[in-house]
């Protein structure tokens, strides 16, 4: 294949020309007929030679597909907005080192579950492999997650739970049921970045309520419920994101009257669920589904290659997004997505795996709690559970001129403001524990910190 | 409906109010009370009104009913809507028969490639198990994609093309960036009917072009630019569904003039492109991405269970649809899905399997031509690839009749009006040749259509 290509770069093959026959090729490159055949099979799925029944092989002229898709992995310049996590940490290459990404690494996943799943895949009936699944998405899987809520002390009925194609498409498709253009929706400040990109498609007004460590400041939450008449209130209840605080018992029910009396609908995303040691107060569970939706995804703790979200929440409601989902993506998840996430949720050996992640997990915080420390970084709280240090920088620090900074050495930090509605984190950065391992990080970090100080204070880059 | 809405949006109906009961609106409306509990269900259904058991029903209050596609078309599972087909497609149990439905039986699909790339899968490196993909899609399959394109004559480069989570998708995210609620788009008529049900998701007016065997109809094409000042056009150039016509080469050249005289873009689905023996025109080809956006996905010919579409556009439309993406969806799809595909279609196996696949989807299309004229269905034309036949019923049949009563059957029929924006289709059936292999079809369809001769022609049930 390299030796066709190189030709066809060199245009020592011009479109037109034929190419070598197979037996020729074979014999001048000292290989089999077989590798050539499939190495021409190759180039004519790539586009660079065709066959003509008959007569051959033939370069087509077609340019070479370019390259330089690597040199896509050079990002452009951004602002520091709600993307900018997201793209910096996706797009990487992959020797980034990414304290601020927002999962585990592969050698935290299950991955030994997920091979064997994929091995039972490829034993699974043709129909499964081929078929669109069901319209809810897969049955086994809904089953598997009404018992999980029926554990909770929520009792809920098949026809109240929806499979979505991952958990940010499980909020997407609720906007897209509730919410018009120009409505307000409450957020925590700060909250899960992408909740403001998400918003920002819908066109609504979103507002901040101060967040606290057992929640949303409740009065706060109370007077944007009058002021703003919001149709919408989207959280984590459990190990929040960035902050990985935990809601009350007293401000769940508060905010819960709140949200009663007020007319809006709640979003709890229950993500991390799995991560607690112990179950912590949920909306959904005082609520029973009734106004607050609850959803979730295997992204954290299974796999973030295997997308597949979840919605729980009134019939009538789960009726409407299962038609928006048809008219949105024609259906759910993959049937091989949702059989895989199944087979693992079912068999013992996810709650042996989560197990062992918690315990790994309360030692890694523990550590880099400590290696922060260090250069002045103080958590806001120490989490329960989950990977998260949501930590507060030493006065006159600027924490996204700090993110572009370690950019320059390939470190991709979760600078505060990307979280906070009303730009007020600039003194925070979320760290992800189980990301910390490698040294170079606060080096890096240790660098920019030391570079910063020598700048007046309120004149950091934006 | 209408009349409730309305006393609610005036105030005549407080929160709280009890409506009129069932008996009392039907003697005043002059319709049955059957009409009337029906309409009170869809009601609740919003959450517009609440049965209180024992009283009757009540105004709930709820001020913004939320988006109920139901709402903007009458639309309900039981209704023939462009729903219907997706829905009785996707949720019948695994025993029905579905000679309406748009997708190959599991028996023709390529399941040994399939089975081998999930073992593959299952010895790849944990990252790619686990991890997030990059948000614009795996890099091997953008590269094969880009090869496909540069070989039909389009030189596109790598930040011109994106992975999608399903070739639907691909289509919401371009009108996501493209439309604002009001805007006009048109359709051809008929057209797949998920274009229709994802306009209204979109809530913008749906313009039908009448459909002609080279493509849509110029004149009116021209027209409906000038009329409805449109700013978008979605169609399929290659095989329509649900016609199988291609578009002709001066049509397509006219069509592309019209949508440059008027400004407006055109979204090309390619879905059956591997279906054609031979390229045929395409806008995409003709324009060179500028104008048109082309997508695509792997439904069809590879597998529905794996996800997975493309979006090939102007570089800058694609990287906001990227952005467009990570709000809605946390990125593509599924890296597990990517592989799979890529590697596919790499492979040399897949084309032979193409090839043979449309040798044998020749068969099935004479075989089914012929069984169906003895009932006196004719094709609208015969395609040249594919696997729709359009057949036109003998005079006086109603085809969404027919489709409610083969279902009783447990057949699942496309009725032609679930295609078609101006409701002038009565008289079609859309009917899939690789599912018609089971005798019962035919014999449930004769049944049918016997049965609905003795009825008046005119007075068939909607």
């Amino acid at each position: 294949m390299q030796a066709v290509r190189a030709k066809i770069a060199a245009r020592a093959l011009a479109p037109g020309d034929r190419l070598p026959s197979i037996r020729r090729l074979a014999a001048t490159m000292g290989v089999s007929a077989s590798t050539v055949v499939e190495a021409y099979d190759r180039l004519e799925a790539e586009g660079l030679i065709r066959a003509r029944r008959g007569s051959g092989f033939f370069a087509t002229g077609a340019d070479l597909p370019p390259l330089a898709l690597a040199e896509m992995g050079a990002l452009r310049p951004r602002a520091v907005d709600p993307f900018w996590v997201s793209r910096q940490s996706l797009d990487s290459d992959p020797s980034a080192l990414k304290p601020g990404c927002g999962w585990l690494p592969a050698d935290w996943m299950p991955t030994g579950a997920l091979r064997k799943g994929l091995r039972a895949l490829g034993r699974e009936a043709d129909a499964l492999l081929t078929d669109y699944g069901n319209t809810s998405g897969s049955l086994p899987l809904r089953r598997l997650l009404l018992g999980r809520l029926a554990e909770e002390g929520i009792a809920a009925g098949p026809e109240q739970i929806m499979l979505t194609g991952s958990g940010t498409q499980a909020i997407d498709l609720i906007c897209r049921l509730l919410l018009r253009p120009g409505d307000a929706v409450l957020v925590d400040d700060p909250c899960y970045f992408n909740f403001q990109a998400l918003l920002r498609a819908h066109q609504v007004r979103i507002v901040g309520v101060p967040f606290t460590p057992t929640g949303p400041d409740v009065a706060a939450f109370e007077q944007a419920v009058a002021a703003a008449a919001p149709r919408l209130y989207i959280t984590n209840s459990a190990l929040h994101n960035p902050t990985g605080a935990s809601l009350s018992p007293q401000t769940a029910h508060r905010v819960l009257a709140a949200a009663a009396a007020g007319g809006l609908t709640v979003v709890e995303d229950d993500i991390f669920a799995d991560f607690e040691p112990a179950l912590s107060p949920r909306l959904a569970i005082l609520d029973g589904l009734d106004r607050v939706i609850r959803i979730g995804s295997f992204s954290k703790t299974l796999s973030a290659a295997v997308r597949c979200g979840y919605i729980a929440a009134r019939a009538d409601w789960i009726e409407n997004l299962v038609d928006l989902q048809i008219a949105t993506s024609f259906g759910g998840p993959s049937a091989v997505a949702t059989e895989l996430v199944a087979g693992i949720l079912a068999g013992g050996s996810y709650r042996k795996h989560m197990n062992e992640t918690r315990l790994r997990l309360a030692r890694a915080r523990q550590e880099a709690a400590e290696r922060l420390a260090a250069l002045g970084l103080v958590p806001w709280i120490m989490p329960r559970g989950g990977f998260y240090l949501w930590c507060r920088l030493p006065e006159g620090l600027d924490s996204s001129a700090l993110a572009q900074r370690c950019l320059a050495d390939n470190v991709v930090l979760a600078p505060g403001n990307v979280f906070s509605v009303s730009q007020s984190a600039a003194s925070f950065l979320r760290f992800n524990v189980a990301q910390m391992a490698d040294p170079r990080i606060l080096a890096s970090l240790r660098g920019a910190m030391a570079g910063q100080h020598g700048t007046p204070v309120g004149l950091n880059p934006p």
